[in-house]
């Protein structure tokens, strides 16, 4: 026993001690240290907190949804966090409270979730589409005193807003709207917080003034006396019970029967009823409203994309040092061989850990763009033109980059459970909820498949219109290369040596070709559909596969690596920059393999070494990040207590945490202090 | 309301009266009708006591496995399906065992798992590697009045049996074996039944007699006194504690200090000790040793992928349906359009709605198979060699597909619940609890990447020693293009246009392409490995990515086609042979464009046109089954009781029953009775 324990500490320690680069030198390559100054000070309230500690039981849903409801309460009450932000810049104010999302979403999901939809988001909508009246809601939310929940999605439809059916109809008599739900597939549902806690209802309904109709507007909706938690009288409201995961969040239903509400509850930025009972369009400045419909849009993908890329983090720290550990058969010399010196487990794992470099810096580095756009369009310090292209190039970025990496972090957390044998399977090792609750946001904010045609739909116009081309602003900048479609598209592939297959370059070229290449033959096919069918709807539905859907994909994937190539070319840390252009690699690489058929189909590709160079590309890059992969997690790591699963414990203590786990003693035990190499990074 | 209710209704009989064959024809021509009424039994006593109903809360997993321990007791003792089991022969009974396995399974994987572990794996040990000693324990099990555990895997090790280290030493004194846990590493973890409930546990340790060591051998081990359920002093057992699925079952752990048990405890067909207190090699008849070997081996295997086959069959079912109903946004008419119109969705389903037909006529017909070699080495109707390449083919064939089917059906579940949107996240909607209980399957019965090996080995045997080859037994059958392998590496590939691409004839030619070329490729890989390092474990390492992993891959897609091959070849049901001739190449095409990097480095593609022509044949094939699909469900359906999916109901009322399931009124309220088609079925 004891010298098992003793072999797996030293695994840990041995694979530290084989790193070409300093673990400090990375973290500060890839998290900017006032964020992480941010992100402990979360950690250490919810360390310090008994109430936030993990009960390992699996209990009623009820139970859980009431423990999230009392965390909630003391993390925006008593955590300190929030005191300041009104005194912040917009800027400022966004990063932040994204970061504290991020840092307390990697250790509860329900929460971080609460907090988003019920707080957050709702002052946020406040921000953009409300007005001077609706200030008390935003100070009374920030201070604790109401919850909110987004009520949009409809029991019949959820992408297709158009046809959502619950209508609130103006009565001038009262000035008053009167909300009804017209019949149950209209009912207001998936809501969450609406199942218990919260106490009003941001409610998007058609507005009906004069018995016209003037399409979707948002609503401040009483629902729950703030007192008493009593629902008020009028509405049909209750808990839809159970989920998949995410069992602390309370997600409701609610139906209308002629429920009133005051006049002054229109959120009116975009249109209003006046004093006279007539609906009017407000007067705003267009460029403001275009960030505002774009924070309205995206702010929730923007939280989606640094939550994913935070779970992708954790599930890939887990399995690299449970990889590290686990010893399975022997050697020739009779050598216990840890998992991670296997082929195959490379190959399982170290795709992972590339994406988890590639997806965390953009992260990181999209937030501060798409904040920065919001900002230029709240200042105006750029032409309406600009900033109506950016705010379209950041929402189709943004749409794409949602589906990519939620997509991926799911196949990660699916793929390090499996690689964690069967002790992934313990609820200790913590991979089965971190899937269960990472789940639902392939489908939230927007279905991935319903975004990835945002994305192809944008691109086709860029295509189609170069008018629509202006490569000064961000993200365009990074599509400059489309000018040269036609020279793009005429060069083959001639790269049948690894390394030069594994340079930026060439992969940077091999991504515009094939971008190149299925934005010509997609618009192509769609011409053909369109002269064909003569329909828009049948054309566009008939060019997805294979055509549209990749090329989202393939774009998400460019725009990725494009701000891990920008990382490369500025950092100044040599070390440092060698293993990342190696992750750069191999996350390049390893998609692009998977559009093999569309670099053959393409012309990129014509002979059977290209595939030869490829897989042996792979395989040799795996083979050479074997020795650096347990401190390219440990630079990303959070401490052992947020990381929070007993098979990825940084000192090394795996079985005898894992007995503790099975023996049901100490909660598996895991630490609050942090480890050394975690002392090192700071 | 209403209009709503009427036109999702009217959406599922549309598609039914799209279909071009008969839903009857259909289900005789992939069930036997003699097994199906087996099912009948089964559900039909599930569904007729309460005990079995559903309990749409989420409760402590404690409560779960007391109510497991029970519904195990209560189907044991009182289903009335277990009581002639013993006047049937060996081929009888283990088919019978099976399919009640199989529809337990679909409806409440916690009990059929606990019955297959502590009943059903532990009675064909007995069988296999006892002797008339052992009787009592065969009666007692199946009579209900003992329940087993197998306790095999330890905290350090479980692929590698090799390695495991409690050992039971004879006590020549008190003839006793006398067990011990050396450390915590090797305690016995992850033992089904263990936790709570099992009597018995059928223990495997290495046994030392005289201070040598013989190797693994099986021991029935009291473990609790079945009147009391106590457990007796001197072993240290308990529950392991929270899972992220299959709640009902009590995997345990358990460490031994010098627990006695009696020498007759031995399971000694292998060998045994006598009584001189010497360890011999029993004398036993080599070919029934070999089939005892593939059941002890296999029969778990067997199982799995038999419960497989349904789970994705469930999923698939749950999801078709749902697409059906499901409409969102409108078509230039204005007409809102059911989800199994577009083409992205179509391509996320229909692959697996071909998979299910493919893997569940795999699995009926490699059960058979499977029964048929473990009873022909029973019944000595062949001779020695020849049972034995039967065995080693049947497990290597095994091997591959458990691991191909159990990644599959994982995907399945994750595809159909995304692509049932939102409502796929309800607990009612069936799809989380399905991916929760199926997913451990991938790594027990062993990890699906580690028998991958098994299977490309015994391949790579094939292809160096023509010896090995004889093509007149199961499943060496298939393989019999091996002895062209020259022949067939020496052809390129010149389809393209998409009718041929789509023919059975076709596609097989292309498998075999692909099987040669990764043999023969795999096999220079490991020999050139073999000569640079002259260690074979690291050559056996090195050439798993891209080159044996695959072999092993393409081998169970091949295998399982060339079993829905036969039946289209022997069929005699004109319009139903013509679906599953889609069926087969929808599959068939799918896998392939999966290996397309593959094709072109084997030089079997080389021209653009081959990806263009498999896309479009994939393609048209998806549109082709789009007025097939919910008549294709609805032919291997179990009834929606058994189904058990608010979103799946096969009576059309989706909103009605999934806003019940919302409200927690009346569970969901899936009816009992059987619905339409299905008797049109019977």
């Amino acid at each position: 026993m004891g010298s098992s324990e003793r072999s797996t500490l030293l695994s840990l320690e041995e694979y530290r001690s084989k790193s070409s680069f300093d673990v400090k030198q990375m973290f500060e390559e890839m998290e900017p240290p006032e964020y992480f100054e941010i992100k402990k000070k979360v950690w250490h309230f919810l360390a310090s907190n008994p109430l936030f500690h993990v009960d390992y039981k699996n209990g009623s849903s009820e139970k859980a949804k009431a423990r999230a409801a009392t965390q909630l309460k003391v993390f925006i009450s008593s955590s300190g966090l929030f005191k300041h932000i009104d005194n912040m810049s917009y800027r400022d104010r966004t990063k932040y409270l994204l970061i504290v999302n991020e840092a307390l979403e990697i250790y509860n999901a329900n929460v971080s979730i609460k907090i988003a939809l019920g707080v957050a988001l709702f002052a946020n909508a406040l921000n953009c589409l409300g007005s001077e009246r609706h200030k008390k809601f935003y100070t009374d939310v920030w201070e604790g005193k109401i919850l909110s929940c987004l009520a949009i999605t409809e029991l019949e439809h959820g992408s297709d807003t158009k046809r959502l059916k619950t209508i609130a109809r103006y009565d001038a008599l009262t000035k008053e709207f009167v909300i009804n739900t017209p019949g149950i597939c209209a009912a207001k549902v998936w809501v969450g917080n609406l199942g218990k806690q919260c106490t009003h209802a941001l409610l998007f309904a058609q507005l009906e003034v004069n018995g016209v109709s003037h399409g979707l507007h948002g609503f401040v909706v009483p629902i729950r006396d703030p007192q008493t938690l009593q629902p008020y009288l009028g509405i049909n409201v209750g808990d839809l019970g159970e989920k998949s995961g995410l069992h602390g969040i309370d997600n409701g239903w609610v139906m209308f029967d002629n429920y009133r509400i005051p006049k002054e509850n229109l959120l009116n930025r975009v249109g209003d009823v006046n004093e006279e009972g007539e609906y009017e369009t407000s007067f705003t400045d267009p460029q403001k409203l275009l960030g505002a419909s774009l924070e309205i849009l995206s702010a929730g993908r923007v939280g989606i994309v640094n939550e994913s890329s935070n779970n992708l983090l954790r599930a890939v720290i887990i399995a690299v040092r449970y990889a590290a550990q686990r010893r399975q058969f022997c050697d020739s010399k009779g050598i216990e061989t840890p998992l991670l010196e296997y082929q195959t487990h490379q190959y399982r794992l170290f795709p992972y850990l590339a994406a988890t470099y590639v997806i965390k810096n953009f992260s990181n580095e999209f937030s501060d763009r798409y904040v920065d756009c919001v900002a230029a369009s709240r200042e105006g310090s750029l032409e309406m033109k600009q900033v109506s292209r950016m705010v379209s190039g950041v929402h189709a970025v943004l749409c794409c980059t949602k589906a990519v990496i939620t997509w991926t972090t799911q196949r990660a957390i699916q793929e390090t459970r499996e690689a964690c044998g069967g002790h992934g399977y313990h609820k200790a090792a913590g991979l089965g909820d971190l899937r269960n609750n990472h789940d639902p946001r392939v489908t939230f904010e927007g279905d991935n498949t319903v975004l990835l045609q945002q994305t192809s739909n944008w691109l086709l116009k860029l295509y189609n219109d170069p008018d629509e081309r202006d490569f000064t602003v961000y993200p365009l900048s990074m599509f400059k290369f489309i000018d040269q479609l036609d020279a793009i598209l005429s060069k083959k592939s001639d790269v049948t040596n690894v390394e030069t297959l594994c340079s930026v370059s060439t992969i940077m070229t091999m991504y515009e070709g094939l971008i190149c290449w299925l934005l010509k033959t997609t618009n192509r096919k769609m011409d053909a559909l369109k002269s064909k069918y003569n329909d828009r709807f049948v054309a566009r539905n008939l060019c997805q596969v294979f055509k549209a859907k990749e090329l989202a994909i393939v774009v998400a994937e460019f725009v990725m690596i494009c701000h891990l190539k920008e990382k490369i070319m500025l950092s100044k840390r040599t070390s440092v920059v060698i293993v990342l252009k190696k992750l750069f690699s191999l996350y390049g690489l390893w998609c692009l393999y998977q559009h093999l058929p569309l670099l053959y189909q393409g012309g990129f590709f014509s002979s059977p070494l290209h595939t030869d160079c490829i897989s042996d590309a792979i395989l040799s890059l795996c083979d050479e990040l074997k020795g650096e992969a347990v401190t390219l997690v440990d630079a990303l790591s959070p401490p052992d207590f947020i990381l929070n699963s007993v098979l990825g414990c940084s000192d090394g203590k795996l079985y005898e945490r894992l007995m503790n786990a099975f023996r049901q003693q100490d909660n598996g035990g895991i630490p609050l202090r942090y480890p050394d190499f975690y002392k090192a990074k700071l």
